[in-house]
């Protein structure tokens, strides 16, 4: 796998981690470690994980360490997307004791959400990896860290739906009603939509598919059907559009789903609901 | 129990939702509704919970619909904290059928993952409810999310420990080994910090309580001890310190922590780990 | 047509207009109105065009002045995407008068810039429409205005070419040398994209088509070609794939690039030189 | 002539860049780049500009790709202000080759635009060189970009007229309506207004000369005379304010405007209708 | 007098207010209140002056307690600038209980801050109010108040020298050395300069002000000369520049200052050294 | 002592400084300095006390400079919490002319008010260093400042009470009227607050004492009391809860009332109305 690509430039990606250790330090600051660690103590670290997993976020990690202090030597032993086993040791760092048991914290909270959303991706990935189904993210990401948790996906070695509202067409159950039926809607949204935006359409039985293939859909959306009912979907589409399964998706019933013949697999819960890695931080006294 | 209190004004709440929307949004906004669905269309909808579980979030769920189009009716029917069951309604509104589909996801991005930590949380509270043992959240929070989350918490039922590095003092074991021993550690923090900021020692061993409360700590946590021996230092402790159990505590087990008589149980999961609450909404076109 | 629909909340649209207020006002404020205008002095006002055009910004216009003092009266006479001619009023307001001298200059600022994309985008679609082709802006666009810019292009009868880097694949020549030739970037690329994400891919030679058809490119961009050639090219690709022409289209080449049968017009320069659209205040003491 | 000054450290700079890369890669990143452009590849790259024109922004351009890629080496080969052929290459960098990709778009927006503000500017300047008027630009900028296009003006070789409302007093006809004529206002403004601050008179008819000049009037503004007018008012002021010329000026009009003797001649148009300078970037595969 | 201008639109005045909230509520919101105040009690509440002084901030100060409850009724019982005494009610509210006492220490904080700015300017107005000179601020403010602080001046009956760096020259010492001294500093000002923008040139010595003059200087600063010194200086200057004092000028000394026939009297203190005006809340339970 | 610890990362600190250097640079950024001094001068420069005190800032100050130029020189020679005496040199500098210029009031606004808010602090502090009391501030902060100022009191050898609303409880007359009388709120918050928390009562008589007490109150303020009162109060408390004095302390009654006995004295006008110590910078031409 080619490796994942953090999607911020450098200057972008420490202003996040800014925003997150100021939200742990307040107007107060570490008042542990101003109290009870003098000035010049120095001391080594490990982040090493606890649980196997995939990692994802090491370079926020080491940004929470090097904002609190730029003297701090950190090396970095593992790559985003990389499977990690219990134990492993995958960044340590050296310098002044302070700095890392004020930015431990937040460089936990990055690192163990997003190689929460990793860990889970894989698993699903890798559950369906004796087809060509791809697992995917959605829009039900955690407020303000969307770009974030997708880029987890992608470390995970799943990919990306719509980033937004406005990279893509998804024409649900929702704006059919709104509309007037799924072959307005779609034909509607053809004529008018950009000529780099995807329309995707929603179905929840086999006898709407016709009108969103007649639309002109590019892809069309499974919503909650059985493996079965999706092989005959996946059968009616016959490759005219890209065909995603969609809705209460598990570990347990996602190689079925694939094997329906579906060409993408959508799970919100890779991203809202993906329990964290437990990663942990081992401290040396300089 | 006395309706928890929304941290921040109304005008920072609706800042926080704002940049939601916004990353939802992008620079393109609501592509779908705008070539799907008439600038005319009205609807009504609903929030409908899909899961028993327990609210938080309801004001910032309104928000997200309320800054999409000020002109929408809204009328939320249940309260942050109260426990709901599936197919419970707890919000409806009118209006503008495009300002309903654009702030859908935003406003249930934030009302699943609020209710998630609020009924996770609601599930410890419950469990030791024969006690008088609290549930207590840590640091380890969703970056950007902290004051969201703790609100959530205490949705649930919980207390919140400190929000950041700055609102108490925590010994933990990396603090002891940068200083020298909990008994310096303590004794130094007690002269140093400020008369509002309590001192919490984490001690891991029943030897190590003595210097902890000879230090002045005021709050002794237990860092991953059994049941059993959490019994024998709530003993030896003897109220002269509040007691708190921490480390892999989970809903099976925490029945037997809180009868060993610890006075505060704190669980990070409730937190970084909480699954979203299932949360939808219906949608009647108008 | 439809109306097209701003991208944005209401509350973000403020947000643009109050940070432009305060960039003209910085800390002292408007000096001259506070100066030379008795706070109780009321005024009536209309905005009128100068030249004909086509509007865009008729609200962030209205806004500029709402917030300068919420009691103004402000009633606007045509809608973003209207032609208008030379003399007609388009928004008039009355209240306190310093108000509408403070918030003239950005309002002006925001309908001028804005209503001069407009018109020019209107020009081009006029000139092309005894044909299927349509006009499209690019990323050239002046830094922090792309969703006002874009949006202001949909008003004048445009489309949107991609919002940024991250909603549609645009391989270029640039991206050709990086990577080994038009159709292994295609194939790359169509294996790893995400499926909501269209594969756009240029060329400026015949012979590297079908390269890109081979490859999977959803779009063609014709860069720099005659329309003699461009017209070979739509009959090489035969509806395989979009075809966008691109290069230094002006309004006086713009129809013969129509009229080779092309699908999308991408021109630059209505987004990066479109010249102020002729806005004036007329002013009347209360 | 002395070269501008650019009028904020290298970090607000450097701010000013990072929103507009933000702007331009959203929450995806730039997936063209991660997709076909291997990580390690690296390639050289120039600037250069495609027409004759002067140059502003360099150091803008420069910060978009330092910002995407720290290891970039880049060299800047001409200076803000300098006079450009077609052809000639303003800045040479080297290094990862995505990170060229990356910062293209943004680096090349700012540079065009304040380019082609200053372009437009030393037009004017050129064409009045025979003279002693100075070209000065208004407060018709584009909004958020105030500081950069008035900089952009200087490096024209024009002057700046008020940065905002509050360094200067503009006494325009509208605040002459609500004030109680030319003579009073321009009193009451020469009693309140602090001992910095220029007070401005707008006229349009010879009349109202010599009202402004007995209220004090540092500056007077001759809005839309002839240049007979012009000189006529030159010569009735006499020395005893600086003289302005203003509205509807073009590079046909500027000579005789300025062979008025007029000191100053103001024109909206070199901020807010300035055409893009054409840049462009040539890359070399690595 | 004319009552003074606030210098920014309310939303920028509530975002500045907002901002200072938010340092004051941190993530946890106000726990004493939500504790020990329950949500449906009211109280009502007056702002009492409890010595002697001017008013600034009122407007602050009301916005403080609005944006905690919109549906406080708040009325304010004077205007920024009034003379107040010991005992003044200044602002009335009533409404829920919480909100009153959750913004009480942030209002009281603007308030106070900014009053006290207010009666100091007011006592040295008072002062050399037998004369004609001015008193003015300087740029030796609170970093972040700069706005609010110099709007304070002016409710105290002074005026505002510069706003920052860019409304207006100022040679001071430290430029003539780097520059090649008086005389051609100012030439050199004078020459590159915009129309708009005053000069100002610091003078120590009487043998200095020939070459400020000459140079073209607008004003002139006579820096830390006794009134002697500084009468001398006056009569030398003879009208043909604005003159002003400088250093170390405190309430017991301005009067004599004044009365040397300097234009304006800076005084750094007020506004950097003021001490708050006491202000209060008393509270009555509803 | 142990030497203060600045509460922020660095990057938070240059932010910090950042706003403030662009509060003064506004759009126009240092016109004297661009104008008067040429690009390649340089400088060497001090930064002296004009009057004994104690430094607070002096990072801040530095990186006022530093960020003008990343190039110059920069040197502290005092340390935050240090006493100087008049005419020491704090900081030396050398480098570009023009850097120094335009850093110069923003860094020496910094430093003058923090170093003024420390130099209180000592003040006091040394006033009572016969006696345990502890020198301590309160929440009357200057908006926007509070962790500066909280921090600067702490270089003064002084100890910091709540930084804000969340992180200790102080129930006060106000809400002691809105909850039903002391015993009650004390017993309310003893029971439903965090176990990190502290609970303050303000008491104005000594019959109060007992039910705060009885309410389980870790720290009693007393408000406005003689010394003599405040002895008989210390005593009724008898070491049962930390005691605080407030309410109209000054330099001459202030060790009056540390002899009474009382832990804590809370003192707000070293945060609000200390006067800014004097410091200057002395320039040499390069």
């Amino acid at each position: 796998m080619t490796a994942p690509v953090f999607p911020l430039p450098a200057a972008s990606r420490d202003a996040i981690v800014r925003t997150a250790l100021e939200e742990d330090l307040g107007t107060a600051g570490d008042l542990t470690s101003a109290i009870t660690v003098s000035a010049d103590a120095t001391a080594t670290a490990e982040i090493v994980v606890r649980k196997p997993g995939v990692m994802a976020g090491l370079d926020l990690a080491a940004a929470a360490f090097a904002l609190c202090d730029g003297s701090l030597s950190i090396k970095i032993n593992a790559k985003d997307g990389d499977r990690v086993t219990a134990g492993e040791t995958v960044m340590k760092m050296s310098g002044p004791a302070r700095a890392i048991l004020t930015g431990e914290r937040t460089a936990l909270n990055f690192l163990g959400h997003l190689s929460g959303v990793a860990t889970e991706t894989r698993r699903l990935v890798d559950a369906v990896k004796h087809t060509e189904a791809r697992i995917c993210c959605t829009r039900k990401t955690t407020p303000g860290l969307r770009a974030l948790e997708k880029y987890a996906v992608r470390c995970g070695g799943g990919f990306n739906h719509r980033f937004g509202l406005g990279d893509g067409l998804l024409i649900k159950d929702n704006h059919i009603i709104a509309a007037d039926g799924i072959g307005a809607a779609t034909r509607a949204a053809k004529k008018r939509v950009g000529h780099m935006v995807k329309i995707e359409v929603e179905v929840d039985r086999l006898d709407q598919i016709q009108d969103a293939l007649e639309g002109g859909a590019d892809v069309i959306m499974l919503d909650n059907m059985s493996p079965e009912v999706m092989a005959d979907a996946v059968k009616l589409i016959g490759g005219r559009a890209v065909v995603e399964a969609s809705g209460s998706i598990t570990l347990d019933t996602v190689a079925a789903v694939a094997e329906s013949g579906v060409d993408v697999i959508s799970v919100g819960w890779i991203t809202h609901s993906a329990p964290c890695l437990d990663v942990g931080l081992d401290f040396q006294g300089g």
